[in-house]
């Protein structure tokens, strides 16, 4: 597979045209795509244009309903629960955060749950939202289950990621990771490039740890036992409990909170019953935010700075990377593959927009 | 090492006989007493009685002063940060945990903060606080640096346990985990018993995975590099920027936002510079609290009767083994070891209470 570098801002205005031509508003499309966007920029691949032709697919087959509006179905002054109805998992999320966003500006805290919706690209882009208001976000959203409990074989809980973002200097603490040990992408990653799985990841359908990414794959695709492990794997010695309950609170915020589908009862991939939570609280709650974001920024630069492992260069501190990241792809270009330049021409041509006139 | 079983009923009579001795009231006696039995009552043996003789050593050393108050040093609706004065740490733990819980029955959430404390005995028990007034409780705190960031061989983190309880039937979801890999304590009992620790447990003083726990508790006494792994291990292919990034998490919500130590900078074992988080939701802001209640309860339930691993024969849910645990202790007695029954009764003996007349 090859890679082409496309610029930024020609991909962003094609994308946005795709996403008008589907019927969404100016402002709509410049936001699904920014999602999109973000995740190519911050070097995160499989959540970027690479996932255009799904959202494509969704939306031609009506598994996106771009004519539908979410509904707001209880509110308090700190809190909302929003009926997706099938709406564009994107659009319905930055909407669900910017009313966390302005509720907690005025009290401090505030929690919005949404269900029935489609996925909705990388948790931590919604946490950040906050993080660029100075206030500390936080996002959640389940999946099917695809996730088997600790001494279990059966599949009942989400990849759901968890994704916490404090505002900080020079970067922001930016966490964004699946409640499973790897998420799906990179057991298909590994089938694509005939690699064995590490102990750990992925079960077989009898419970057991298993090495072929193509078997974990059919089991997951047919809907037969066997999955992926939580974080810490299959043992409580390496922690599996751990990460078994943190998909189960991932799933709490989500699911369960939302009046939703809960990860075992997701169906069509999530397509249309997926939830999601967005939570911000205002971190002035605990005293002054210019002392507090340096307390949080000296901390940060403490771990950085603290005496590497023999072998290692650098110690990171999440989403370090991410901001070098985008910078260097912002200069360069991101790095899309043949595959889906395909995709895209594709998309444009069905739609409308001409894949030349941008790129 | 052999055990005796003592009866709970006596041995909260004699704990709590022993703190009042050392000047703290019934009320505050009883509380800190409460703290540690829950811990030996969830069969959690490393948080309970045993540990009576460094509460005991830390009054008389003066590192815990019975005498001080500790003070709200800010303060608005949905939270406080609090000065623990070095405090009994479940003294002020408790009282903060109260407060907590006051302000959300009134606005629906609210966050406490506490710092320069002691040790406060096990997270969860405070989260389940809150899970008694059926609202949904977290919990945190921080501790002296043994764990160090991946990539790193220094000591940088606690092992600063997250709590979350949530209320559910017939059990709470009740989550209480270290941010590393495994707690201290693992690491002593396998140096005790001459085992080697597992791969990704524990570093040497390079930062490489190391198998001898006397070596690895050897540099973490003596401030050494070194140290535990955070959930996950030391390598990305497991996990292990997920765990260290819950450290900091924890980091955040503890020494960060009350002003205090952050774990780098805590000593004396974090005796009087420890630092706490209470945070309490009322889950009622997203709905009717009996629906969402048994929500939760048949997501776990569904979790427990889900299929097992071949050679498993449960599946729990985070809680489960410690309520049965609890019943069975209520009846047949706490086993307590012959160096802790040793312990007891030279406390005993220091502060003027007759063993012999409670046990």
């Amino acid at each position: 597979m090859s890679y082409v570098q496309l610029p930024v801002d020609a991909v962003r205005r094609y994308c946005t045209a795709i996403f008008e031509k589907h019927g969404f508003t100016e402002t709509e499309a410049a936001g699904i795509t920014d999602v999109v966007l973000t995740a190519d920029l911050y070097g995160i691949e499989s959540h970027g244009v690479q996932r255009m032709i799904r959202y494509h697919n969704s939306i031609v087959n009506g598994h996106v309903d771009s004519s539908a509006q979410p509904v707001v179905t209880w509110e308090t002054p700190i809190s909302a629960v929003i009926d997706g109805n099938k709406t564009m998992g994107q659009v319905t999320a930055r909407r669900a955060m910017e009313m966390a966003i302005d509720k907690a500006k005025k009290t401090g805290f505030a929690s919005v749950v949404v269900r029935n919706c489609n996925h909705y690209g990388i948790a931590g882009y919604y946490a950040r939202m906050a993080a660029e208001e100075d206030l500390l976000g936080f996002s959640a959203t389940n999946t099917e289950a695809i996730a088997i409990p600790t001494f279990g074989k059966q599949p009942m809980l989400g990849t759901s990621p968890l994704a916490v973002c404090m505002p900080a200097d020079p970067y922001y603490f930016w966490f964004d990771c699946a409640t499973t040990v790897v998420p799906r992408g990179k057991i298909e990653v590994y089938n694509k490039r005939g690699d064995a799985l590490k102990d750990g990841w992925a079960a077989d359908e009898k419970g057991r740890s298993c090495s072929d990414a193509q078997h974990v794959l059919d089991n997951i695709n047919q809907k037969n036992y066997g999955g992926i492990f939580p974080i810490g794997g299959y043992s409580k010695d390496t922690g599996s409990h751990k990460g078994y309950g943190l998909g189960i609170i991932a799933e709490l915020f989500t699911g369960v909170f939302s009046g939703g589908h809960t990860s075992p009862h997701v169906e069509n991939g999530g397509m249309g019953d997926t939830s999601y939570n967005f939570t911000v609280m205002d971190y002035g709650m605990f005293g002054d935010k210019k002392e507090l974001r340096a307390r949080m920024s000296t901390l940060l630069q403490e771990l950085r700075d603290s005496a590497k492992a023999d072998g290692q260069e650098r110690i990171y501190t999440h989403g370090e990377q991410e901001m070098e990241s985008m910078a260097q792809k912002k200069r360069d270009g991101i790095p899309v593959n043949d595959k889906t330049v395909d995709e895209l021409k594709m998309i444009g041509a069905y739609v409308g927009v001409k894949y030349e006139a941008y790129l």
